[in-house]
């Protein structure tokens, strides 16, 4: 199913699809199309129907996308079809929320440690994790064999972090600290940084 | 300053040189060049000088960029050598680690007020702020003249809360809700939503 050489773009368009879809399946719907789709997600319905055509024939001009078939395809292309172990490194409030967050269940991800280097937060519970001690976090993570991860804490540690992530066998992460990271080029990385989402509306702003 | 059809994809990098360089100018730096901008946020150091050459002259061939001077001239083309209220809704997890989050300060924003609809919560405190009943938002934001918000609440009442933000004069929302939001073509919306970043990275892993 998967091809290669799949602009990045295109991809980063995928997970919006498939959100928009289990959300109508949600709501018990059966069928859609690119222009619905598109209307819901202000990208044309042009730009869907090429970015899907490019993983499979999905739709037949004019009876539109069976949503349960394409979101089955579009959790198998981007790998969630089966549930991602995830490590939260940081218990402070931003790490914390992550945790307790209800809202990984359905999308592919469970967070299943969390870490910090605090020993006033070490060993107490977040949500239904016991908060562990970072300082074994490379080989608690190597064990558990856990390859995506979470970075929240604050920018001075997070390239530590992350550089002790890489060792533990960490291939993707998700990083909420406000500072760009240097990995390996084989080491997915992206970002959560609210004030530079504020930042790029307030250009527009008068 | 501020030019006419910068392409979008140029503003939104442009939080992203104000953050690195803002954190060089925190370590005493004074000087950097677009190389070494590009080797931090993995951007080519053409396009780095390509992007700040549509607003103005901020370097010279061989001496680089003076740190301060370019801070200050982002920060106004950013329109954040001010500083924005925000007003977030949503008392949970989400919403009150963000309405404590110190990280805003020196970036622009600040903020001032805290909705949600859960009775057990209005009226209680969240950081220094008093959460205040959503019923009465959009009156309370037009009176406070605040124009940023963020959403966090439920996607199921995201919209609705996203509507009355309009109402209230809101004109750049930050949606932290797992849903596309509907709202007129001037008001800006950026979204947060880690799943979609994490099934991003998970196309590529095996």
């Amino acid at each position: 199913m998967q091809q290669k050489n799949i602009p990045d773009i295109v991809v980063g368009r995928l997970p919006l699809y498939l959100r928009s879809l289990q959300r109508m399946s949600q709501e018990g719907r059966q069928v859609t199309s690119s222009q619905e789709l598109g209307e819901k997600l202000g990208i044309s319905a042009a730009q869907i129907r090429k970015d899907l055509s490019q993983f499979g024939e999905f739709g037949k001009q004019g009876t539109g996308y069976n949503i349960e078939y394409l979101v089955e395809n579009l959790q198998h292309i981007l790998h969630v079809d089966r549930t991602w172990d995830v490590a939260v490194v940081g218990a402070g409030d931003i790490g914390s929320a992550i945790a307790r967050y209800q809202g990984f269940a359905n999308r592919g991800f469970f967070v299943s440690m969390i870490f910090d280097n605090d020993p006033v937060r070490i060993g107490t519970k977040v949500g239904p994790f016991i908060v562990q001690d970072s300082r074994n976090m490379a080989e608690a993570i190597r064990a558990s064999g856990i390859k995506v991860a979470m970075i929240a804490v604050p920018a001075s540690t997070a390239q530590e972090v992350a550089d002790e992530l890489v060792k533990g066998g960490i291939q993707a992460v998700l990083n909420y600290a406000p500072i760009s990271l240097n990995v390996p080029p084989e080491v997915q990385v992206q970002y959560i940084d609210p004030a530079i989402h504020l930042q790029r509306m307030t250009y527009y702003l008068g």
